[in-house]
């Protein structure tokens, strides 16, 4: 049978994942990137990081992915691998040099902090993303609106700028500046050998790009850095859109994963929105909720607005079609764990049980889930997260349940959002890890919310969703709803539906006292 | 040589302390109570307790007493024990049937929570003293202003209302209502074989009571509850200060404890109260802070002001001759702990460490340290404690640097109110558990409060000052000044004295926002 290969390049590990056109999943296998996220130290290094940093290294992502993906090939054995999709944090981003090699292996360039990989969550651009966001205001740029209005500290140029700032010798050895996501594409296709490439998605979500107006001015950019409008040049100008073939596999890169060469690779996308075309939503006012390290929820919706908070609003940025919405929060998975290893548990069994068995509000604790800043609503990196209500009564359990409600709290502001700016929410998913890690967690949200939500299948939505688009971009469908259908009807034939239960009516006092906590907070 | 034994009663445990009368320490035990505070369940029972409520078995007091007092009288052979001191949580109290047993021990009620001894922190009774406060303000009952304008819910009157409304029957077979340390003076002089009596100290700071005024009137009372004015009278009506005796040693207990019989035994004192003779302030304007699970602070002056918020003033309440400040914080050692235990550390050592590392400011961690309710400024156990300004990269040893300094600045807020008022504190003196256990906190305690800290070389402060007032009873010394001198001169020779150092001025402003933040709970 006929088969695609998704590759799913989440925050700590890549997923590689085959499947039947039929939907039949054939392999699957993941690997940890061998440096992880780089917080503390680089490699090799004692020097400490500012404690806003999160690095990568680059060749963590192919020596992992090429594992992993000899894996679920083997697995997958007799079987055809037709087309490849990949799918990327982001923006995660790297500087090149002239040859495409990431500068950070490059020795003179190996202890230089800015030189390395900057990782979605790297929060030192914070600075400049609130001086880019306040010119763009001032200078009345169109491109702002699609974007809620602010420009986050996460995405591209801040990034860039941060770099230009800190590090200008970083900045001015760079070639190119490139999305992670591309990247890797790149190296599939041949590298050096071939065009860089740049994903529509990941240009128009982290990138201030749209198909209508290009990037942002060099007036713009050089009334925030003389130097700012040459970095925007290093960034590579062939856009292609998810779903569509990037090029076709090198016979080096096929020769190191086991299979033949020249099978078409597509586009990257995020690996959020990844998420929607494997959680089978094809149609519009669907809210896609991919729950793992940090949440994304997604949307695509034939209105066209833009809302204050909802980070990015892309024509044709997930499905074509549509308007593709983009909103999230920053600390989800992150926060559990986070307040895992703060109450001394190893493993997450006892803090369930126990806060499973509290009533809803777990008994007064209150929590604002910022651990990581706020991205919906109001894209601030440098907002911090709390606990209140606390009494000498209250366990590590009350903690847990109080985050769980305050992560579900969040998503029902967005939702919230949505409906009030006139963007129909009818339906509700929940992919990502938490999701099958956590029923309870599910009940909660499906009670704050209101609404059923229903839980496909797969545990490896977003690299479903990359194997569609690799399925997609070989040709082997006439769209992309057909490929949607075709490869998740299977799975999503047994896909389980949480009912809001007892509980929901307790949460709407609850819920309202944490939009005012929240609304306190609400930029001037 | 001549000595005195000080019974100091804590939450938990009992300390027995034979100090010779030119302060040498002869010997030193410790008992914890056998049931500890009961909070979940009662001694044979598996019904849960109300979480508000904090009980104790009053056979515990005088078992673990005896015991220790045994040892520590065995370790000062040679000596002679001529006075005995007692010093007492309050408000600790409890019912007593005709006879003067405790109404708990009566077959008829072991399973009645009301009829046991209720803990100073016992918090059945928030409603209770809501009521009794709103109703003394309607009514302009003058003894308000020495509570700085509220009745706490740990008082005497709002536990015995308490008792009346929710177990009726309990109130009815009351034949008596003690102060705990009342009740073990008067076991120690002969039980029912002796009048019953009645500590001034408790009694003014817990018990509405004054020398001019005496106890509140009934019409106050039956505007109430109609049963309380009878339940008043229940109240032992013979007072007498500490320092005086209260009676002598009897027989039986004389035998039990393996001293002789006669010995005068002091009226009992505050626990916290008993710190400041312990801490060898004879003096006005030294605040004494007693550090334990929970904290209170006493200064003498020769001012005499009502400050609101400040818990109670007494005349001679502490010391004859000067105007007794009392105002105190809920949760100290208590949250200290409960912290520790949230973050599955077994030991303090690892978190001591890696805070005292931490700058000032925990790296913008804020805590607000009413996890058992709010005493001094706002005297309302229902407020709760916060952690602000969390995000992923903080760890355990952050809460608790917070919590510490937290618990720094609640100190800083008293000194700013009796100042304020035109009360001088000038000079500052630690004792307690906490300022020997940890010496890091009173680092931070000094760079807070900007002020040099004395902290007495006995771990035992109470105990001492139990002692003392002990000695002062058996008529060994011509007045209190003499007696604390006398018997703390030779240790405090040794007192170590903590200087600000350089984090003081980093507080400043740290402890402006603490003040805010605390004041958005000020009582309308």
């Amino acid at each position: 049978m006929k088969a695609a290969l998704g590759l799913d390049f989440g925050t700590l590990s890549v997923r590689a994942l085959v499947v039947g056109l039929d939907g039949r999943e054939l392999g699957s296998a993941t690997r940890d990137y061998a440096h992880g996220a780089i917080c503390d130290h680089l490699p090799g290094s004692d020097l400490a990081l500012p404690p806003d940093f999160a690095l990568q290294h680059p060749l963590d992502w192919l020596e992992s992915a090429v594992e992993a993906a000899r894996d679920a090939i083997r697995q997958a054995e007799g079987h055809e691998v037709v087309g490849i999709g990949v799918d990327f944090t982001s923006c995660t981003m790297l500087p090149l040099d002239r040859d495409g090699a990431p500068l950070c292996l490059n020795r003179e360039f190996t202890l230089v902090p800015h030189a390395w990989a900057k990782l979605w969550k790297h929060h030192g651009a914070i600075p400049q993303a609130a001086r880019m966001t306040a010119l763009a205001r001032e200078r009345g740029e169109s491109f702002l609106a699609r974007y809620g209005g602010t420009i986050g500290e996460e995405w591209l140029f801040p990034k860039i700028l941060e770099v230009i700032e800190n590090a200008p010798e970083v900045a001015e050895a760079a070639s190119h500046w490139m999305e992670a996501g591309d990247w890797v594409v790149w190296q599939l296709i041949g590298g050096s050998a071939v065009p860089l490439v740049r994903s529509t998605c990941q240009a128009g979500y982290k990138g201030l790009w749209s198909a209508q107006d290009g990037g942002p001015s060099d007036d713009f950019l050089a009334a925030l850095h003389p130097a700012l409008p040459a970095a925007a040049r290093k960034i590579p100008d062939l856009t292609i859109a998810p779903g569509n073939a990037a090029g076709v596999l090198s016979a080096r890169m096929a020769e190191r994963l086991g299979i033949r060469s020249g099978i078409p690779v597509s586009a990257a996308i995020i690996d959020a929105h990844a998420g929607v075309p494997g959680a089978g939503a094809s149609m519009p006012g669907t809210l896609v909720m991919v729950l793992g390290t940090s949440s994304c929820h997604m949307l695509n919706s034939e209105v066209d607005t833009t809302i204050p908070g909802v980070a990015g609003v892309v024509r044709d940025g997930i499905l074509p079609g549509f308007y593709g919405y983009e909103t999230g929060q920053a600390a989800v998975g992150d926060a559990f764990d986070w307040l895992r290893c703060m109450t001394g548990e190893t493993g997450f069994s006892r803090l369930s049980k126990e806060a499973a068995a509290l009533p809803a509000g777990a008994e007064g604790v209150r929590c604002l889930d910022w651990f990581n800043g706020c991205r919906t609503p109001y894209m601030d990196g440098s907002l911090r997260g709390a606990f209140t209500g606390l009494s000498l009564r209250h366990g590590p359990a009350h903690l847990h349940r109080s985050l769980m409600e305050a992560t579900a709290f969040g998503v029902r502001w967005i939702v919230d959002l949505f409906r009030g700016a006139g963007v129909p929410v009818e339906r509700f998913c929940a992919t990502g890890g938490l999701p099958h890690h956590d029923p309870f967690l599910m009940q909660i949200y499906a009670d704050v919310l209101g609404e059923s939500i229903t839980i496909p299948p797969s545990r490896h939505g977003p690299a479903l969703g990359a194997a569609i688009l690799g399925a997609l971009a070989a040709g082997e469908f006439r769209d992309a709803a057909s490929a949607i259908e075709s490869m998740t009807a299977l799975g999503n034939a047994t896909a389980r539906v949480v009912v809001p239960g007892k509980d929901a009516a307790s949460y709407e006092p609850i819920y309202d006292e944490y939009r005012r906590w929240g609304e306190t907070f609400q930029p001037s």
